[in-house]
């Protein structure tokens, strides 16, 4: 993919949208900030500016901000997360890889969210790909980036990003964009059906981090040096 | 505890068993390795001797073991999980605290071990609390701890242990005897019922492990420095 092309980032105004916003947007690629709302897309838009002044920075809504490149961010809450995927039906096309972020917290019922819910599909990420149209592949990623670390221009990231999919060649293309960020190692954890596990570990890690009143991140031990995606 | 009070690891002629018994021999831990044969468990006490000259271990009935230390560790395939719960019932007395190592792998069943199976308690744990004597405790560890790791007599451990459990008290015991043995943390996971979530990093691992030929182990990034048990 050409360094060009923006990525969408459909919920970017949420946490952990913006959070990533922010990172790419210093990293000097073009963004395209997605919400329901054409005047939220457009505020975030501005207050990215205010914080990354040369960043290149759209607000649309979601359904437009899809089109705007192959590859799509979903960000967006458990509870919001069919509603978006029924709204991006008409917008997404096939070849297009839509990187799920979602994590099936109980909190979504208003249940605790160091708890999570059981998906019928196995995990969020499998419902997603029963969802976008045919031809369009999900990525599950960034599950585990704590919101709260993303969004603090002063925390140095330093932990892995677990990438599941059924194509090698897809979780590469989104490895690419998550190690632009600095501090974030993708690594890749196999097959969609994996996400059942990955997104577990974000109410093991909020569990964690009320505990011990951290922000704390994943990271593999032991794996070899060197870009694991070539 | 009194660090002359022995280490009884049920299931210790296995290979998590064994490596655990092998770096606390050297930590100086007196051991005694439980199987379902005397003789299998004498001889495993002699290899761990042979390994480790100063050795202090024994080898018993797993019956016998269990009644050796209030802190007993459970290490056997999830296969053979229930049916060692149930010959330790008479064996196990109130105060004491099982530590279980089961990982629910789909391997039990000839499935894959990068696939868990679903049970009913929520987790291997889970059952084990259900299963032991009332008054006995039911903590859960040591799930993503490599047993090839840690056979190998010249491998460094560079992990974190993830230590789940009803009572701080009860985990903070076992965190000191993980920490005994250099390379491990050992990290308070929450209340049993995350042992849903940490059994589950096991198949993760493993398929991780497959897809890049190394020995990976799980670390978390942003945790305060310190003793966290204090």
């Amino acid at each position: 993919m050409s360094m060009s092309e923006p990525i969408p980032i459909v919920g970017g105004t949420g946490a952990l949208g913006a959070g990533l916003a922010l990172h790419w947007a210093r990293a000097g690629v073009p963004i395209v900030l997605g919400s329901r709302s054409a005047e939220r897309a457009e505020e975030a838009a501005s207050k990215l500016r205010a914080a990354v002044p040369d960043a290149k920075v759209e607000g649309l809504l979601n359904q437009e901000a899809a089109k705007r490149a192959k590859i799509v961010f979903l960000t967006v809450p458990f509870r919001a997360q069919s509603e978006n995927l029924n709204n991006l039906r008409e917008a997404l096309e096939p070849g297009q890889i839509l990187v799920d972020c979602t994590v099936p917290l109980a909190a979504a019922v208003s249940g605790k969210a160091t708890r999570s819910l059981g998906v019928w599909q196995g995990s969020a990420a499998q419902q997603a790909q029963e969802m976008v149209p045919d031809g369009v592949a999900v990525v599950a990623a960034l599950h585990t980036v704590g919101a709260p670390t993303l969004a603090d221009p002063d925390a140095e990231l330093d932990e892995d990003v677990l990438v599941c999919g059924d194509r090698k060649a897809d979780k590469a293309r989104v490895a690419r964009l998550i190690e632009l960020i600095p501090g974030l190692r993708a690594v890749n954890a196999g097959p969609l059906e994996m996400a059942r596990i990955v997104e577990q570990l974000t109410p093991l890690l909020i569990s964690v981090n009320g505990r011990y009143k951290a922000h704390t991140g994943i990271r593999l031990t032991g794996l070899p040096d060197g870009d694991h995606w070539a």
